[in-house]
């Protein structure tokens, strides 16, 4: 029996792989020779090519930001955007051509760590060259050249996807008619740096790493991973949250999310409260599906995003090219990217003189809200985005196509 | 040449073993049947013994709170609370007697994982029974008996220190006058027991761990208790002390901390922010010093901290015995027990009719500015304890002697 999808949905989708022979040279020097792209699209492209959206993925996303891949599995869960993303949604596949890419380094298909490095036959592993998010950004431009997109109706990203969007409008400002940054930073701070490299040590100090050999040696850093994704976890989610999410026993005055596992205090190293199970089975579930070496690759483009070294420190003189409008969107209890980080860069555009809109949600939902259902952040997205839609559907045929 | 040892320092201590041989019954059920208590005492006790101080360590202190060991060692640091404690310091020891103890469980001299199980005749280990706040307490009372001190001029600690405190108030409410309770919080929250249960991990996990049997295959987890330190030493800085103290070269613009370690973007896995380095230092020197299992048992103890457990959730109600009084302190920048947790302290204090001061200083410090020299807070602890002081020396051959 086929499963149901919902009506909202861009249901099921099938990836393309995209292959490109340019050789792509990196921030670090370095160059790639050649690689592979894999793409999602979602909706149709118009006659003039002026309703195309780009997807910027996160830490942990991928191509597959919406619907389903098998007609058949009654269990598998949508793409990791699927709560903006569909028919009637803020990003309305019915009104845009949706395209979202894995980026380079990744595990999800693109070129990464697990390929297969061409000078030794093996798999790149540690060797596969750090790309920064200007690196993303460059093979993301051939991306839209190879679909025929002469200038994206907007280009969207959360967390590091809005520090990919902030890059489009300063590598490419006239290549994109909007930038929706979403719960992101101008750079990361020395907390942010340190939590990163906590985790990178995590991975790295687990015996099955082998110097990130660990293809060859047939072993995966399990351990690490968990661990690391374990921290990085925490910072995803308020305090709050979790406090809701884990004090449903909580008797009278505050809730501090302390709920025992079996009720009592076992006075062992074991799993007392709730909190440490949960997040070790997060940690857990994501180390079976991800790369460490992708992992550790991801942490460094994150550390490494600062657009503003090339302007003496001064963000808003990177962003004095171009004519794109701006939604910056940010959410209360985001304590990795907080709200002021937003306005860091709503202030830096502004003294730019760009065009800036900004969101500040309430939420719980901590850094995470942004793939939550919050409605008054929905909305806020629909509202702005159908704008956008109407522009696109006034330039068909004007100017702007390619 | 002996070193030079600061006026305002108690200077040159002898720390000693006690030994208690009366079983001491844990809150786990488990008894420890006899014990040692490594204690140092700074100051002289009255004739009245009216004006004895209990010092309260925290997760990685100990009973050398202040002085020094080595009159021929002039790299020696002093006791970890030096800034607050000697003759005309906040807790003076030209007024007080004060006493300091290692815990039980601790890495410093007194009963612990280190020492040797007469049950095996070999290392406790992983077997040495997980005590509690309550149970330290306990113990600290014997080593009140010991010391014929009938009751405390006040019980002060930080962090956990402050945790302890407050169980001295519940436990023996009459034998303290005073309850000085700084940077703390009335139980852990899910976030902080998340952050203790990945320490934890990263512990259990170094291969060298052997399931704490480390003692006896001649190897130490150090890896792993370097990760653990690194990611509790994030929550114990504030994000703008990591800020000011790693943002030293940054351009125009906010200052995010990003001072790089040899000035450039290496595009490797290495060290790049300065950051990084400071806490691969940080942990690995605290790692050369403390026990990885009692770092499991302490983290054990402070998310096993509850005293509302027994009174229904609440706390006021464990507060309502006794007449001492209270002084509860907060930093500004502390993330870990933030001021909002202190005030949750006073208003339950409030609630239970009990006398307290509240201060709130303005510090970047994070939780560790309870051993910094913030001039507010040690000029409020100093007009605090005055007072106590003159209390103590009012009170010579009166009721309070015992």
């Amino acid at each position: 029996m086929a499963k149901q999808i919902p009506e909202n949905s861009v249901g099921i989708v099938r990836p393309v792989c995209l292959h490109f022979d340019e050789p792509l040279p990196l921030r670090s020097g370095k160059v790639i020779e050649s690689y592979d792209l894999m793409v999602e699209t979602y909706g149709e492209l118009n006659d003039d090519k002026s309703n195309a959206i780009l997807i910027c993925h996160a830490l942990s996303g991928d191509h597959h930001a919406a619907g389903y891949h098998d007609p058949d599995d009654e269990d598998e869960k949508p793409g990791w955007w699927e709560t903006c993303i569909g028919p009637g949604k803020p990003i309305d596949s019915n009104r845009f051509f949706i395209v979202s890419l894995n980026n380079l380094g990744g595990c999800a298909g693109s070129t990464g760590p697990e390929s297969t490095n061409p000078a030794t036959g093996k798999p790149y592993g540690p060797d596969f060259p750090i790309v920064t998010v200007r690196d993303w950004v460059n093979s993301q431009a051939r991306l839209a050249d190879h679909l025929g997109i002469e200038q994206w109706a907007a280009v969207i990203g959360g967390s590091l996807g809005g520090m990919q969007v902030m890059r489009w409008a300063i590598s490419y400002p006239e290549r994109l008619r909007h930038a929706v940054v979403i719960a992101a930073a101008p750079k990361l701070s020395a907390q942010n740096i340190a939590f990163n490299e906590v985790a990178r040590q995590s991975i790295t100090a687990d015996p099955d790493f082998h110097q990130g050999h660990y293809y060859e040696h047939g072993t995966y850093p399990k351990k690490g991973l968990t661990l690391a994704r374990m921290i990085g976890h925490i910072t995803y989610l308020s305090e709050n949250a979790l406090r809701g999410k884990f004090g449903k026993s909580s008797l009278k005055g505050e809730n501090f999310g302390r709920d025992l596992r079996t009720g009592k205090l076992n006075f062992d190293f074991g799993v007392d409260f709730e909190v440490e199970s949960y997040l070790q089975y997060k940690g857990e579930a994501f180390s079976s599906n991800f790369d460490a070496n992708t992992y550790l690759l991801i942490t460094k483009t994150l550390d490494y995003f600062d657009p503003a070294v090339d302007y003496e420190g001064d963000l808003s003189k990177a962003f004095e090219k171009g004519s794109c409008k701006f939604l910056v969107i940010s959410f209360s209890s985001d304590w990795r990217f907080p709200p002021e980080r937003s306005r860091e860069i709503v202030n830096t555009l502004l003294k730019a003189k760009r065009q800036v809109s900004y969101l500040e949600v309430e939420s719980d939902g901590g850094h995470d809200a942004f793939l939550l259902s919050e409605p008054r952040y929905l909305n806020g997205l629909t509202a702005y985005l159908s704008v956008v839609a109407n522009e696109s559907a006034g330039t068909r045929g004007a100017d702007h196509a390619s």
